[in-house]
């Protein structure tokens, strides 16, 4: 009953299906298909081939379980799969799933086959999925449960242990959501303090009245920063009456965490924020990196520039050349150290507003030190390696080590410090606006410094 | 009531406080305090100066709200701030935490800071305390929750309601765990279903068999995983022998979820692993930053050495040197990216094994694709450019971007994908050995192409 060797069983898993697969054993197929989590099926999934897959999809039965399974999988996969099935089988799989499972696997496909799969659902139902499909994605209005119930406040907590009984539809009640006379969500009560409490005390005595609550246009990563700081296992979604349309749950939260996170991490190499990015044709995936890589084409013609306007130097010496990698190579990695601690630390809330001058010094001094270190062990090796062309080239490559080091550092930490000011996502732009203006200074620097030193 | 404007109040508070600590207004700042969330209180705290923060603890209460603001803070703040107090003080702040948040509360202090504390803390405290401080570091038995209880399998849901309403300690039940004669866990059954079940239905009835489990020693990311596949509340964690021992919630899992983040997208930029890196000084921050800069340093030695070996090359065309940039830079880049992709897609499951060979062969595509489209736009720039170096030189670097952008989305897969099959985390050596592997490899190819095309 343990499962402990996650992977491990995930790997039984794959290989039973795969043999049942190949020998097209339908019966213990579907067996096998009962006996599964949904969530453990959408990982093994994964590692079909298509025809696999299709042959899977097609004996799992038209019910909820199925609808669990599809939302498990990436966008991408969920369209794949549904591409070819009937609206009539898609509505049969989806339609005791609940409104937001629903809204979200008809986002995944084509409108117009969505549309044909609404139209045989329950009017009530295509209400609510229109109206969920209507608000913008990553919103809190997107995400929302709306299987939820309210009690009126002046309800006695027996009276409401007995409607929750009946409830149904509300499969993870965590918190009791209380309305006054107007419908407007006035408090909210746990569980536990409902059954703890004299049956005839009434719930706007026991309620907690301060609620943290977000409104449907909240951004998704807003909702998770509130879930996260408070430790809650729902947020409350109002509208602008105060009357509660639903539920953001923590589990979803869990999900939005990991999605913003990889987001930020593609974004940062500027490979796009397509999270799914693996699942796309090569010429999709070459689509969403081609414009990082012009800004550092852009980058690499004007270092070109740069360095013929001083190629009367590099013919006086030609060392000079050889020692341009090394700059360059320092100078980014330093500033994308100091790039990915600064936006990372913006992300989680540790670099305050008003304390940027203070880090700002901070990795000043992390480039004057880490510049210095590597500077003097990059001029003394220069100095004995090339001592014949110019003794002075050891001075010339660790001065400009050092410079180009501590400028990186700079430039690093003051991109994405000003993004966040005027108002662009730090992680969008600062990975080629980072390593771009660090090439073109760092060669810059060098040249500039050779030129007072060697007097070429 | 409510709390959309997330960021704003955070202002307001802040501004209060501030106004308040410059006043020494001390009656006004204890209500204040009273007044704010602990975790609102922790989020402000980071603003304030050194001297402010020890004002404002000095005047905080001791309990366990002070403990729960506790934290919330950063390892290295809690440990600042209780760095000056007295073991008494600590002592009676922490006493009615859980035990999870004062083992976690005396991890960051100083040995003997610590050992002070302890043996002023109740006898059973001490030995749960100790007992949770011994499990390894982010391991699932030192975030785990120990204020737990278990029912017997054969406790009706009557007799199972009253228990519950008994029980203070256990704050957050989701779950009941239902254990057997011999004290181990058996099944566990959700509060709904308690409170929609006839009384007399015994608990082994009702109770789902199959649950997923940790161990004390199981990775806190582990851990992190299996919350996130199945949606859970939380997870307990047994012995050997299948005894309860404690519940990883998913609370703690959240805020896991957020760390492992950071630390990935510090050890993939190079910069250590610590995500508290902000609050380090100077001198330790520059010291987790030097590993990679070190590789890197080699890298460039490497490469200063492989275009000496050419300099006549450079001596006969010096416009060759001027493309060294730029080879380099798209490389990088497209390293960077193909590795980021295949580090994220491998912590987030996306990428199952077996299924390297058909993604190296994607990403080999998606270099073709982007080094031919660059390396035709470069090699037309260095053409007319530098026609009167030698009109070869357009093919020369437009070969080499095209080679060497494709042999770096190949590193960047490969890598990574390496670094997993031995047992590394990609993380944490795919930046420096991508980057310095791919300059180095770029330059080489480089002069390669130089030679062969420009015979010089």
């Amino acid at each position: 009953m343990r499962k402990e060797m996650f992977e491990h069983e995930i790997t039984i898993l794959r290989d039973t299906f795969g043999r049942l697969l190949r020998r097209h054993a339908h019966t213990n197929l579907t067996k096998l298909i009962h006996k599964t989590h949904p969530a453990d099926l959408a990982v093994v999934f994964r590692y079909f081939m298509d025809e696999e897959q299709i042959q899977v999809f097609n004996i799992m039965d038209e019910n909820e379980r199925t609808a669990e399974f599809l939302v498990e999988l990436d966008d991408t996969m969920i369209a794949n799969v549904l591409e070819r099935e009937s609206p009539e089988r898609i509505s049969h799989i989806i339609q005791h799933a609940s409104a937001n499972d629903q809204s979200y696997i008809l986002g995944t496909l084509e409108d117009e086959h969505a549309q044909s799969v609404i139209d045989l659902l329950k009017t009530e139902d295509q209400e609510e999925i229109e109206e969920l499909m209507g608000y913008p994605e990553d919103s809190a209005g997107a995400m929302m449960t709306t299987d939820i119930f309210t009690l009126y406040q002046d309800t006695s907590c027996g009276d409401a242990l007995k409607t929750l009984q009946d409830q149904e539809e509300a499969e993870m009640v965590f918190y009791l959501y209380i309305t006054d006379d107007d419908d407007c969500l006035v408090g909210v009560a746990s569980l536990r303090a409902l059954a703890t409490t004299p049956s005839e005390t009434l719930l706007r005595d026991i309620m907690a009245k301060r609620i943290h609550s977000v409104r449907p246009e909240t951004d998704q990563e807003d909702v998770a920063q509130i879930v996260a700081q408070y430790n809650y296992l729902a947020v409350p979604v109002l509208d602008s009456d105060n009357h509660l349309l639903g539920l953001v749950t923590v589990d979803d939260v869990v999900d939005v965490i990991r999605e913003e996170a990889t987001e930020d991490f593609l974004r940062m190499a500027g490979a796009g924020k397509d999270r799914e990015i693996l699942l796309k044709s090569s010429w999709e995936n070459a689509k969403a990196r081609l414009p990082w890589l012009f800004a550092s084409w852009i980058g690499g013609i004007i270092a070109a520039t740069i360095i013929g306007r001083f190629e009367h130097m590099i013919q006086s010496m030609l060392a000079l050349a050889a020692f341009i990698p090394v700059i360059m190579g320092m100078g980014g990695n330093i500033g994308t150290q100091s790039s990915t601690i600064i936006v990372r630390g913006m992300a989680t809330g540790r670099i305050e507003i008003g304390s940027e001058m203070k880090i700002l010094l901070k990795e000043m001094r992390v480039g004057l030190i880490l510049g210095g270190l590597y500077g003097i062990m990059l001029g003394i090796f220069a100095y004995f390696k090339f001592f014949d062309a110019d003794p002075m080239l050891g001075v010339v490559v660790g001065l400009s080590i050092w410079c180009s080091m501590l400028i990186a550092a700079v430039v690093g930490t003051f991109i994405p410090m000003f993004l966040r000011k005027v108002d662009i996502d730090p992680a969008i732009a600062t990975g080629p606006f980072v390593t771009t203006s660090v090439d073109i200074l760092g060669v810059f620097l060098y040249f500039m410094i050779a030129g007072y030193f060697l007097a070429l």
